[in-house]
């Protein structure tokens, strides 16, 4: 590919569950000029962002920040800073997502037990309480918003659970956090990790994190300060420390609390996009925007209904940010999304594993999730389909999608 | 402090260490807006990025990509591929930054042996030759510009020593990179990680770095594909896998590379910030940008020679890019830095550990290393000795900075 092909990088509307456009209020942000880490106007923006991410979480959890690292990273720092080798480690799995968490719980030494749902379907959160029950495990790892199935899992009196047989519940909220509700105090989530580049529509490079006391606790007993920077005896503790450097929760928070403790050089540029994009969510009001999406949702699905596609999944715990889509037989999906791509800007995602080449998913996430683009990935998709020797009834997706934008809009007129 | 007072960010002139000012091209760069991550003309330009590093780092590497995470990321990173648990590993010490990597090489087992020199001074290769020779370590890990004392560690030698023992050579060119030649193939280092945030003048964020097909060896045998993407029996192996996922250099090569394995989604406006930041370096050429940090190295000591100031450290392996000054006598440095900060919105660094207060760090780092940069740093800094009330020759530290451009400029026209 000629460098005048993708530099500057070309228009597209990015409808895949992440990443997804970033607002332009990010964008701009982003190229503001650069601050030292230790700058009073820098620590001041960090001490604001802590705040607006405890709106964001619904929490009053002192600790909230964002790791340096994409969502996995933020993962990982959780997962090494609450498991010890050997500690057994729950975590239910119906989806990509999940595996991962078993995956880094694995290899932070723990004893993982899985338990498993088909793709395409939730735990009823019973399910995963009888299984605490059962096995016991210090640490719960479930994924609230599952985007390669496009589920969405149910997390009512699982925390509770947890407080009773004395487990950490980890949530990955990557894909939700500003897009569905994610209300870490009243679900009593232990730790929660979001991503930037799906709902809350920022490049991928941060993931926004919030534990609570109970955490904080048990990093307390793997406290461990940089050599070079601890004097003779300080800051050892007697448990295993954590394996990792760069993901060290307990150095992190020495770095983003008052101490100060020098780590890693803060990622301004970064920082400055998540704070502007923190704040146009806070702006617009977290029920607002949970509406929001619900409403692009109905408008998306209406059009795909009209096309004659059906939804892949368990209706019951659908996702709402992310709609998977059955690749209808004899339709060869990569052939499809390339066409969406190459003729239109438009990007609509594939799925992984079992999923491979049976669904689409299409991502309805922040920035991204608006009218023109519901309509616009319509039409498209129509033409493609059309183009690809299917027989859609032509113009009625849009015109669905267009109904429900009409019936919201007469219903706000009042 | 009121919001006002930090967002959008004042600006400064920024004369640390890193992280100091990011070219107005990168900064616009980053507000380029978002592609995919499998979207044809994000691979195409991650590939692209891929040649350019490997020219930044002149070197014929295979692998030659960021890690998505700030400078340390990257240390951890290589450090983690290749130290298995029990490996012995050699670290010279004259530095923070020496500290940080016995550290690293702690957290992931290896049995680490630590030769030290005193602050301020480098070692002599024959020392790490001969400590080479009486430990025969799997892997030496060392610093090339520890900016902590503002020494450059030279490097001849060394990694022919490390093959003729069987030893890979890990070198942290973080505050190098781009500033002062970094010949990885030359030199016969078996991996180099830089970083973003100094000599190449990109938001910190990202660490581009290079390992050769002696690392990709050790690495082969650890290689682990992650759960939910392989089959079953495939992409395990039998020797102890790497801990981290984020940080895995398997997982990141098959992401980098033509298989394009999921792994995490890449950081869309950092890589469009190391990008354009790669480009103006190899547009202004290697050889004419190191001569440009010579120039204003030579510029600024000048200035600071003039104002009766004394340099810190030996001088004959000072690192051109940070300049570290004595405080004189009686003078309370933070009380400068702040006066520079608060009154002519410049910034310019303390240092760490043994010296603590007693030295000031003032770096010429790529796009912060320029003339205007340099006058205003010696005038505001003469300004602020005056008003703590040291003698300093009035008027004369921007002149001798002024003598050595005009000299300068009278070389090159010739």
């Amino acid at each position: 590919m000629n460098e005048h092909a993708f530099w500057p990088p070309p228009p597209r509307t990015i409808m895949t569950p992440g990443p997804v456009e970033a607002d332009p209020r990010v964008l701009r942000a982003m190229s503001y000029p650069i601050l030292g880490q230790f700058d009073p106007a820098f620590t001041a923006m960090m001490n604001e962002l802590m705040g607006m991410l405890r709106r964001l979480f619904r929490t009053s959890n002192r600790q909230a920040y964002p790791v340096d690292g994409t969502s996995r990273a933020g993962l990982e720092a959780v997962l090494a800073g609450v498991i010890e080798p050997g500690d057994r480690v729950l975590v239910p799995i119906c989806g990509r997502f999940g595996h991962l968490l078993h995956e880094i719980a694995e290899r932070y030494g723990a004893e993982v037990t899985v338990i498993e749902r088909e793709w395409g379907t939730a735990f009823d959160p019973e399910e995963i309480i009888r299984a605490i029950r059962r096995h016991r495990p210090k640490v719960v790892a479930l994924v609230h918003g599952e985007t390669s199935t496009g589920r969405l899992q149910p997390l009512d009196g699982i925390g509770a659970a947890c407080r009773e047989y004395d487990a950490l519940l980890v949530v990955d909220a990557v894909a939700t956090i500003g897009g569905v509700p994610v209300n870490t105090d009243d679900w009593q989530l232990d730790a929660v990790v979001g991503g930037t580049q799906k709902c809350l529509s920022v490049p991928s490079g941060m993931a926004p994190l919030t534990y609570n006391a109970r955490v904080e606790r048990l990093l307390a007993g793997r406290r461990r300060i940089e050599r070079g920077l601890r004097s003779a005896g300080e800051g050892t503790s007697a448990r295993p420390y954590i394996r990792s450097n760069y993901l060290d929760l307990c150095q992190l928070q020495d770095y983003w609390g008052p101490e100060r403790l020098n780590h890693h050089t803060e990622m301004t540029a970064m920082l400055y996009g998540l704070y502007e994009g923190v704040r146009i969510v806070l702006e617009e009001g977290l029920e607002a925007r949970f509406r929001r999406h619900r409403m692009h949702e109905r408008a998306l699905t209406a059009g795909l209904a009209a096309m004659g596609l059906r939804l892949f999944g368990d209706p019951s715990c659908k996702l709402p940010v992310v709609t998977c889509v059955n690749i209808p037989e004899g339709i060869d999906g990569e052939s499809v999304r390339s066409m969406l791509l190459d003729a239109f800007g438009i990007e609509i995602a594939g799925s992984f594993g079992p999923l491979k080449g049976r669904i689409w998913r299409i991502g309805t996430m922040g920035y991204s999730c608006n009218m023109r683009n519901v309509l616009l990935t319509l039409g498209a998709l129509e033409a493609a389909l059309l183009r690809h020797g299917m027989r859609v009834p032509a113009g009625q997706a849009v015109q669905a999608a267009m109904d429900v934008y009409a019936e919201e809009q007469a219903v706000q007129t009042g």
